[in-house]
Parts: C-alpha cells; structure tokens; sequence
C-alpha cells in the first residue's frame, strides 16, 4: 500500500480490520440465507468500510438527517456487505443480519428504502442508481444543502444505457457533488465483462462524458482513501474512480469466479471461507437464523369466508393427470425443461437464435448455447438493446428468443416490446422466468407481479403461462411456430408435474385438469398445482371444484370460460397481481358475456417482500387454504347474489 | 465542396438536385398534413439523397430481397425526408407522400415497417435505431449474408442511454457492417442540445466505445459521399459519420431554429420555402390531399346493435355541468389548464419541482420554468434517467412533477417508475400528455393506448384521468397534495369543458354528470363529453342514461359502480384498450360485488394509425355513434341475460 496524504496507520488498520469483519458477515449472511451474492459484496468490502467508517457524513441515530451525505448501492445485489456495514454502523443491531433474505427480516434480496434504516434509495435492477444518484444531487443543490451523493456502480451498470444517460447529464451540469465508484471486478454473472460486452478503455468514456476519472487499486485503502480525498476536493466535473477489484476477494475458492456471483456458500465453504478471514466458526444449521423475527411482518395471512355448496353444469373432455395428489408429485423447474427443449428446437430450426442478457445460467440456455454458439447473442445487462435488436434480427429471417427474467422483460423493456416488437408483429419470442411472488427470497425489484397484465394490455401479444415442466415442451413449440410475437412466462421454483405423456395441449384453448360441477378455479402457471390441491381438499368437504389450467392467457379461451361460468361460481388463481392479469381477463369476458360471482385470488395490490415462497404464500393470501377460503366465500355468493 | 473520390461532378450535381428535390416535397408533405417535422428532415436530405440515389443496394421492386442494403431512421420524426427519397426511388407513387399523417394513407407519422415498402425497421421514440441495426448486422452474420445496414441519429437517440448501449456491443463485437450516421444539428424539441444536455465531445464518444469517427460537413455531398466510402471500406470496427448539419437548411426563416423541430409550415410560408428551394407552387388548399385515399384503410367502422329500454334503480347527487349541449360546449387543451395551474402552484408549493425530457414546449412546463428556472431541469430525451432522478429529488424533499408523453412515462420507463418510485412510494407525480388514440397524425408509437392497464397493476399507484380543463386543475392540486406517486393522464388535444365553477372534485370520488336510470355510462378522459354527447342522443330515443365521470381510475370508486349497476347495464367508455383499464377496472368490480352485463367501449385490443382523430374514432369504434351502438347492445343483455 502507498501511504495516503493524512491518514494515520493505525486508521488504515482498523478500516482494513473493519473490511475483514463486513467481508465474514457477508459469508455468514448467505450461508445463512441460501442464496445472495457474496462474489461482489466482497470485492466491494474496502470501499465499503472507506465510506462507512471515514468518508461519509451520515448519523445512525437520525437515519432521516437530511445534511448527511447518500449512498446508494446501484450494484444492488452487494447489499450484503452494505447491510453489514449499516449494521456496523449502528443502524440496526448486527444479528439482523442473519435473518437476510428471509421473511420476517427488514434486510430484503436487494436494497429497499422503506424496509431498512440507513438505505436511502431501492435497487437491484442494474443501471439504476446513477441516475437517482443525479436526483439527490440536484435535490442538494435545489434545496441549498451540502451533502454529497456517492454511488458504487458495477460492470452491470455500465452495460446499462440508463448509466451513461445519468453521466451525461452530470457531466452537462457540472454535478461536483456526486462522486461514483466502480467496483471493476471484470466479472458479472455470466462470466468476464471482457468476453461478454467489454466495457475497456472505461476512464476514456467517463473523460468523454466529461468527468473526472481516477483508477486506483480498489484493495488498497491508501489509494481509496486518497482518491476519496480528490473525488470530494473542489472541481469543475463529477469525480469517478475506478477502483480495479477481485471479485470474491480474498477468499482463495471464490477469487475471480463468476460463479460465486450470485451463490450462497454452504456450510463447510462458509466455515473455509472464515477460516481464510481470521475466524474460527462452527457453523450452526441456517434454520437458527429465523428465530424472534417474524413480528416485524406487517401482514397478516388473508381472512377465510363461510362455506356452502350447489349443483351446476358439467364440463367436458377428461385431462391426462398424473394420479399422485397434492405434494405427492415429483417436481421440475420449468427452466430445466425449456432449456432442454430449446437445445431440441435447435437442431430443428436452423433459424432459431438464443438472446440472452447476463442471465443465460438462470434462463438454462448453456445447452443450446454450446451445441449452436453462432446462434446465441449474449448482450451483457441491457435488455431494451436485447429486444430492438431481436426485432432486428426478426428481420432477417430469424426467429430469435430473447430470455430473460419477467421484470426486465415487461417493464425495463416495456417500450422495446410493445412499439418495436409488437406493433411491428415480429416473430420474437419474449421469454420471462421469475414471474411471480414464488420468486421469493431476490425481493420486489425481481418479483414480477404486473408483467401479465402488462404484456396482455399489448396488441398483437400472446401471452402464455405453462403450468409445469411437462406442459412447457409443447407450448413452447408452438408459441415458436405461431408467426408473431408471444410472452412466454416461468417462475423460479420447482413446481408439480401435472400432465402425463399424452395429454395433448393447444395454444389458446384451456385444459380442464378436474371436472366438478360446484365451483370452477380457473388458474395459470404453478398456480395449477395449488388449485388442484384446494379441489382435492374441497372434496372432503363434499364440494366439487372443476379446475381450469388457463395455460394461454391471451387469446383467452372464452368458451372456456362461459362453460366454467355454468356451474354459477369462478375462483381466479394467479401468481401475479389481481389487477388486470388472468383473474381481469376472466371478470372482463363474465361481465361482457355471462355475469357470474367471481373472487380472484392472487397478489393483492401491494409488492411482496423477500422469504421462502412457503411462508409468503400465506401472508399474501395465496396458499391453498387461500383458494378454499375464496371457494367458500363464492360460493355464498352463488346462492345469495348480492343486491347491486 | 472538396471533390469526392471517384465521383463525377455529373453525380454530385445529380445528388444535389435530388436532396432539393426531397426538400421540396418535405416541405409540401408537412404543409399538407398541417402537422410533421420539417426542420430535422431538411438537415438529413443531403445524406439521405447520398444513400438513397448512390451507395445503398437496393431493388424497390422487391422491398423484401433478402440482400438489400438496410437503413433505418432513428430519428422517425424525420421520415418526411425518408417517404420522400423512397417515393423518388419508386417504393410507391410519389402522389402517397401528400398523404402524409393522413387516416387513409400508409405514410405514418412516424416510420411503420408494416405499413410503408421500403422502411425496414419501425421508429419514432427515440435512442431505439441503433439497437435494432445492431440486429440486423447480427442477423446478416447469422444469415451469411453481406448486406450493410445504416442507422441515422440525431441528438435525442445519443441522450437516450439505449442508443450507447448498442454502440458498446457493437464495438465489442467489431460489427464492421454496421454504419452509423449522426445527423448533428445540435437542435432538438426544446432547444439547443448544447444547453440541455450536451453531447460534446462526441467524437470522443464514439472512440471511446470502440468506433471508427469521422467528421464531416453534412450539407457537403463530397465530403459525405467520402466518409460513407471509408465507413464501408474494410476495417476491424464500426464506423459512424458525425454529419455537422443545421436544422432547416437551407430555407432561412427556419434555419437552426428549433420551432421547426415539430411545426407545419402554413402555406405562405409553404410557398416561401419552395421559393428559395428554386420552385414557384401557388399552394393548393390543404384539404385536396386525400382524395381517393380512405380505401387504403383495412378497417370498417364497428357495426351497431339493436335497440332497447329498462328501467332501473336512481342515482345521487347532480353535479355542476355546463348548460351547452354536445359539441356547442367550449373547448380546451387539458396540457394549457396544466401549464397555468402548475405555475400557480409553483407559488403555493416552494418545494414542488418540475422535470422535462424535452417536450417542455409541449407539456406547457414554460410558464413555471421562467418564473422558477432553479426548480426545474430538463433531462433531455431520456426518460429513464428523468423518473429515477425524481426518485432521487423526492428522497431530499422536493416532490418532483416530471412530465413527458404517456408512452415514455409508461413504457421506455416503466421499470423506473415501477419499481423506483412506486415500490418505495415516493412522492412523484408522473404528468402524462398524449394518452390514447386521440393523439391522431403521430402515431402508434406515440398513442399511449396500455398506460392505465399497466399503471392500474402496479401497486401504490393513484391514477388519474381529467375530462376536461375545468376538473384538472383541482385534481392536480389534490394529486400533489397526496404522499405518493400519482400518474395523470392527458389527452392531445382540446375537449369540451363540461364543468362550472362550484363543481366539487374529490379524488377516488366519481362525479354523476348525468342522472339515468336505465344504463350507467362509466367515462374517463375526453370520453366523458363523448358518453354525455351519446347520453343526450339516447334521451331522443326515450333512453335515460346515467353518466359517470370515473376521473380516479385507481383506486375505482366502487361504491360509484354499483349504484351505477343498479341500473341493471354498464357501458364504460375511454380511450384505451378495452382490456385491463376502465373497462377492466369495472369488470373486476362487477364480478366481485355485483355481477352486471358490460359492453366496454374503447381502443379494440388493436394498435392505431395516424390521422385526424375524427376520422380515426369512427374507424375504431370509438365515435359518439358507437357509445349509443353500445348502449342499445348491452340494453338487449339487460332484458334477455345470455345463458351461460
């Protein structure tokens, strides 16, 4: 380390010890947590402990001060090592820190600003917080103030147009109060930046959009504190350093591993990984981590209504179901399957290309990948690119899938999607995992509770939503032979295998999985599973529920529908907002063509939070004894209409 | 002119005379559709001429060949030059340009790919070319074919972050048959881009993200036709031409003005222009332009359903309608009654803010920022970095009101207001102009037609939609007096006033323009006077109908829509699809509470085209005639309900 100007040893000690103790708490918090990203919360753990414990003006004991200077991890996903320094810090005590990622925790999968002191602006959604970051500098400019605004930024970020908009603004208006860091560890979740999308010679577009730029050695406190010093001392521009890291840093098993992007360490890895840090730990069982927490919950699972029962139509043509019940049977990932299937597609359609965005391990697009790697595009994080540019490749002939999550696809390529995608009607599939709330532990930023709505207010979309792995072969065949644009959405989690072989599917035409005569649950996705398992529950009580897999949400199966609406009570079951997505669909055709008592059951206008879906499930009103609980209570109001 | 390589002074005089030629016909173009933007396709006629008459490879008679040379016009708003060199060349009748923005003709306001031979990409919102060039140069790589494709910019695609994002991979990937052109005349919607947000040194951009640069005179062919040989020829990177150009030239009452970046000239001015281009045009009235041309339209106008009368239950309260009936009553722009209310409340609120993203002249932001120019900032044409700075600003106090068109706010920025700003329920307002189809001659790419579904299924979100300029001003004060994100929507243009002075508004709270018992019209927006022009047709024909004006879509006033269902039929009528927004909105009440027949009355699930709004809501169902249609379908359902 070369000295830095006017910092004592014995301060650079005790920033280095206070690196080494954010750098063991981020271990202890994944391994604890199962999942989280330790790779980049530990090559950003200097800088970290440099804001924290040097740098920034702040007061833990006024989280809401507002002269103290911001921070904002636009990297969200390193939120690990920010909770610890927060933690440190005194913001909150430092046993929260094992409940991350859990459901009765404030420390949510990536930052948010309502749920946790000391975090001033939500993140996760890559190339986001600069842009804020210019926000709170002009806000301190407006409203006279001097507090500065530092943003950590990652190779994600800078992929991200968002990121050099926001440098073009500040370096247009001059914004000497802002100062961003980047934790250049070269590495993103898909492998190195440099073979991905390279982001070198990075010091000449941060000069080129008029900054001040640094590099230093972002393991060397001298040099971060040193740059800190100049990045904060007055000047005409922005300052940026660029502090060049290891991603995994110092742990020997994860150094410059990609892999230990967005991996949680297991017990043994967590115990190695201390022992390399100074600690000696025996690590105890995760499920210790929970205790005491789940008060902080604000919510309260869903109310159950009355009960009752009575005779309607019947409905036709019996499925190919699997004969185990409820949680009996075996489970897939529906992206295991698409990946699979898409290898297959491959050899049969030497047109088909692969897009993915930073992802592809996620989206399981590896197969395909290596068997047709002229066929696949990885364009780094930045999807709106990733869309416009499968309308190009559309163009040409191709029939590109772009695969990425939900969120990304629905709303930070909201634009792409409808005006270049879907007014043109380009034959680009849209291929969205992590819809839902079962994506659990990442948090709101990557539940996608609004994409179906979303995607099905768009002209010319198709919008399908398979219910397991054995159903998602076939849709997906065919959502690749329809020509134009179709949504095409999976959740995260391993969800029941329903179908046998056999069963045939059609897009746009429902499939009847139960025949009952009561009550008709028209569901999508690995909702399916849940409503079969609430009619299997009310056959005990002498109910019989006819389940509808609504694979295909737009076009709706409008026979379909008016054939459930015979037996005068339907139930909508929906991992997605009851806004506006099936259970809208479904309430526009009965209104339109055969009004029927409908409740929908689905997230109820209100963002989720982190946790096993398990437990979220029933805070939200979404496990089966949900869907009973709305069975029942339209089932009141089929013998009872309520007077308008 | 400095003489271009292997170019006969023959040639260049020819290409000369052409890019007159296409400046001649901009000029009629946009004086016959009174609407269009002339300034920014004068500046690009040289380079258009260049490509279009010497180095693109292409064959009009067949647009599709696989092996054409592609260009795509990032800048869309310029497409008059665009049709102009593609009618020259023989894409389609040089008569269609007059046309122009016209309900019969295929000539968009903006670039539409399945609508005009000869443009090969769909375009408008800006920073959105060079992403899908990248595509096609991906595609013809994937193809094996040698194809080039070029890409023109203007300063708006280089704010907006996509654009780079595109320029990174790009240079990543080396993709040498990939050319852009920067049409460089440093002016936009609001003014110069030197003052907004500049884009010097823009040179230094392009190295920087691995580019080969060259720099030219625009308005020199040698130089021009040069640079596109260099671009061509064989090298390891992409090449982009920075063309320094100025706005309107050469007719000099519109050079380097940016009031000519979006206004018609009138026909004086018409024929002053083609003065000085070198022809004498005695004008011809505008009117003469369409003649013939509403076969080319695929639609017909919705067919009508019978008739019929019920009578029902009686709703509460008079509300305080102005005395004039139908089309007698006062018009107003809703964005004028903005302007001025915003800058009284700039005096009453000192922490109120207001942001632009360069269409300040057409959100009528100027009164505020003249007299607070320190409480406002404009963003340049880049939406994303606007919302999530408003996060950033409202988090130190201030409530920002940003302020852009529907599509941008709801779509190109879907993810920041989502998932920034309504997920920790900040308190910005999104300030929308052009929502819906009657935003007319622009386009589908400018007629926000999902907004509300896809605002109404994000949670925390209030959602707001004036009928007419006497309501806007009270809900904007309520709007921004309310702690969180408010998305108001207005309309293009001016609608009758339909309230007085005295009229109470309450957010959340519908008002009962009109009593009736025998249907209940559900209204929003401009469609309000529309239902209540419908309302006074069916009072003729002995049909009392109740209208409501449903100004808060989110949260609905369910309340409202049952006593409206107590009339026993429900029409909602907005300008918006017909799936997931009022008339979703309404379903979903009405299935849960109170199952009633609905007819909904909107956007049919189908993009729009450009046009005169009067011309357009009779094509899609939408006209005053169809809201009656409506109604005497749905009365036949209230009479003898469908069996289901």
């Amino acid at each position: 380390m070369s000295p830095a100007e006017g910092v004592s040893d014995a301060e650079i000690e005790h920033l280095a010890g206070m690196a080494n103790r954010l750098r063991r708490h981020v271990i202890k918090m994944t391994y604890f947590a199962g999942s989280g990203h330790p790779g980049g919360s530990l090559s950003a753990a200097d800088m970290v402990a440099a804001l924290y414990f040097r740098e920034l003006r702040l007061d833990p004991s006024r989280p809401a001060w507002p002269d103290r200077d911001r921070f904002i991890m636009s990297k969200g996903h390193a939120c690990p090592v920010w909770y610890a320094a927060l933690a440190e810090r005194g913001y909150f005590p430092v046993d929260d820190l094992w409940g991350l990622r859990s459901t009765g925790s404030h420390l949510q999968g990536h930052p948010d600003m309502r749920k946790t002191p000391g975090v001033d602006m939500t993140s996760g959604p890559l190339g986001s917080g600069l842009a804020a970051g210019v926000g709170m500098a002009l806000g301190a400019r407006i409203t006279g103030r001097d507090f500065r605004t530092f943003v950590m930024l990652g190779e994600g970020d800078l992929q991200e147009g968002c990121t050099w908009e926001a440098a073009m603004l500040a370096g247009h208006r001059g914004l000497t109060n802002l100062v961003a860091l980047v934790d250049y560890n070269r590495s993103q979740v898909d492998g190195r930046s440099d073979d991905i999308v390279r982001l070198d010679p990075l010091a000449d577009k941060w000069r080129a959009w008029n900054w001040a730029v640094r590099e230093v050695d972002g393991r060397d406190l001298h040099q971060v504190l040193d740059a800190l010093s100049w990045a904060t001392a007055p000047q005409d521009r922005p300052a940026v350093i660029i502090a060049h890291t290891v991603k995994g840093w110092p742990v020997s098993f994860m150094l410059d591993d990609p892999e230990w992007h967005g991996r949680a360490p297991d017990r043994d890895q967590a115990a190695a990984a201390l022992a390399e840090l100074g600690e000696v730990w025996a690590a105890p069982p995760r499920e210790l981590k929970v205790e005491g927490s789940r008060s902080k919950v604000g919510l309260t699972p869903a109310a159950m209504a009355g009960q009752g029962d009575e005779a309607g139509a019947r409905p036709d043509a019996p499925a190919c179901i699997r004969p185990e019940r409820g949680r009996e049977r075996p489970r897939r990932v529906l992206r295991d399957a698409f990946g699979a299937e898409l290898a297959a597609l491959g050899a049969d359609l030497p047109n088909l290309v692969v897009l993915d965005a930073d992802i592809s391990s996620s989206l399981k697009t590896g197969a395909f990948r290596m068997r047709y790697p002229e066929r696949h595009v990885n364009f780094g994080v930045a999807e709106q690119e990733m869309f416009l540019a499968a309308a190009g490749l559309a163009t040409t002939g191709l029939i590109p899938l772009a695969c990425t999550y939900a969120t990304f696809a629905t709303l930070r390529a909201a634009e792409q999607v409808r005006s270049f995608i879907a007014y043109a009607r380009l034959n680009v599939k849209i291929i969205a995992s992590h819809g839902g709330l079962e994506v659990g532990w990442d948090g709101p930023t990557h539940q996608a509770g609004e994409d179906i709505a979303m995607m099905r207010a768009v002209p010319n979309m198709t919008v399908v939503v398979p219910a397991d792995a054995a159903s998602l072969p076939a849709l997906l065949r065919q959502a690749v032979a329809l020509d134009g644009p179709v949504y095409l959405r999976m959740g995260r989690n391993p969800v029941p295998i329903l179908y046998d072989e056999g069963q045939p599917f059609t897009l746009g035409r429902a499939i009847t999985v139960r025949q009952g005569a009561d009550v008709a649950l028209v569901a999508c996705g690995p909702m399916v599973s849940l409503a079969l398992e609430a009619a299997e529950q009310l056959e005990e009580q002498g109910i019989q529920a006819q389940v509808l897999d609504m694979h295909t949400v737009k076009p709706l199966d409008g026979e379909a529908v008016t054939r459930a609406a015979a037996t005068g009570a339907i139930v909508t079951v929906e991992d997605h907002t009851i806004l506006g997505g099936l259970g809208g669909a479904v309430a526009e055709h009965l209104a339109e063509h055969c009004p029927t008592p409908l409740v929908r059951v689905g997230i109820p206008d209100t963002f989720g939070r982190s946790g096993d879906p398990a437990e979220l499930f029933p805070l939200y009103g979404m496990a089966v004894s949900d869907i009973v609980g709305a069975v029942l209570r339209v089932l009141q109001r089929k013998k009872a209409p309520a007077a308008p």
